[in-house]
């Protein structure tokens, strides 16, 4: 996205902040990106904004760096979850990259009862997000949640956090967006997830559970079928511009 | 999606018609999907809605299909068309492939002052959105423009047709959502385009010449930096949200 390399790094950043490096950060900076001593690059560590960094000692197993001075503050995301059930790996893929864009704090895959698939590797996909945050330049990595059946996570949902859920047997129904609208304009936003199924959409049994939720709301996603990448996009879309900080 | 194999033809749909298959098509038909004689499939020709059909003959190097009984009237989108600058291949098959799920008539790639790519093979891009056509179940295929010159289109652009533009240099400015619906709300919609820059954005100069034109509306997409795919996404969500067939 630019010639600056952005590193996430787990560690704490501060001015003259020093941070050794592990053998694959080492590796990634001077064998993939050529960087040498007194090279600059961008740190961000989720929580403390990004900072100039710059490049002390190099080595082929190690180095550190030392942080400079901060260019951005740190942002976070609205209090949105975007829960969803996983596919095949390079659509799982796109749609953590995808959420981690569009600005979620925390990913939950769902297991429903028509999910394909009944295994994720979390740890690659929290990597995966990590990535993702220093390819798009945000501050901010949401967390990705262990795979959990959904009825199960319904069953303890805190009453407080609203939910959208994309239902396609909602399709023609009312519009998504006057109804999103009508939620944010009663003032403070409050806690929100955004609920996309799998492709062959939730079972009779979630959906009357769904639509008997208190604080769920259905939203159609237009006449087409959109594949589970595509409707996760333009659920988080619709609740972004609706009621997030797209507003 | 689904267990029956649907297929894109270029040929006349209509009950009991006869259509006699190329070798590709007899390729995947009966090598790839297993298909033998008798077996019932679906058809589309992008004009005439969706048909059961029947393989009556199967070959290796051929075989006729005889049309049933039309099971979908035909599905047009909305007149809007897609203008967006080409990215790497497999980000610009994935905009190719959401904008035929999200629904566009026309898929223009675009070269911008900030565009990498200075070609695109039009006639792979055209076979593109049919195959994601046939997965996304959608009975339209848009045309996909050859490559132009994005000062060259505007010098000719039709002046009833609307643009919206996604101004990266806007965010924190006006709702992109607000602006929109306004639009919407003023009744028969006409004629439209969306237009998502490259991952630089727009030049000053072309910025300029967007601003002001008349019937060209700038969008933000939010505060975080999306790439170009993800902007085409969420650009057409908008759009379909606020004023198109999602209403």
């Amino acid at each position: 996205m630019s010639g600056t390399v952005r590193l996430y790094v787990d560690h704490p950043l501060g001015e003259g902040q020093t941070i050794p490096l592990a053998r694959d950060q080492a590796h990634y900076l001077f064998g993939v990106m050529r960087l040498g001593a007194g090279a600059e690059l961008l740190l961000f560590n989720g929580a403390e904004g990004e900072w100039r960094a710059e490049v002390a000692q190099a080595g082929k197993r190690g180095g550190v760096l030392v942080c400079r001075a901060q260019v951005r503050a740190q942002a976070v995301p609205p209090d949105l979850w975007l829960l969803f059930a996983p596919v095949k790996k390079a659509r799982t893929d796109f749609i953590v990259e995808k959420a981690v864009e569009l600005g979620v704090r925390r990913i939950v895959p769902v297991q429903t009862d028509f999910t394909n698939s009944d295994r994720i590797r979390a740890d690659k996909q929290r990597a995966h997000a990590i990535e993702a945050a220093e390819q798009c330049g945000a501050t901010f990595v949401p967390e990705v949640a262990d795979l959990a059946k959904l009825a199960r996570l319904l069953d303890g949902w805190p009453g407080e956090r609203r939910l959208m859920f994309c239902d396609e047997a909602q399709a023609g129904g009312s519009s998504a967006l006057a109804g999103l609208l009508a939620l944010g304009a009663g003032g403070a936003l409050g806690p929100w997830a955004v609920l996309v199924g799998p492709e062959g959409g939730f079972s009779a049994a979630e959906r009357a559970r769904l639509h008997a939720m208190d604080n769920a709301h259905a939203v159609a996603l237009g006449p087409r079928i959109l594949r589970a990448e595509t409707a996760a996009v333009a659920a988080l879309t619709l609740w972004q511009a609706a009621l997030g900080d797209w507003r």
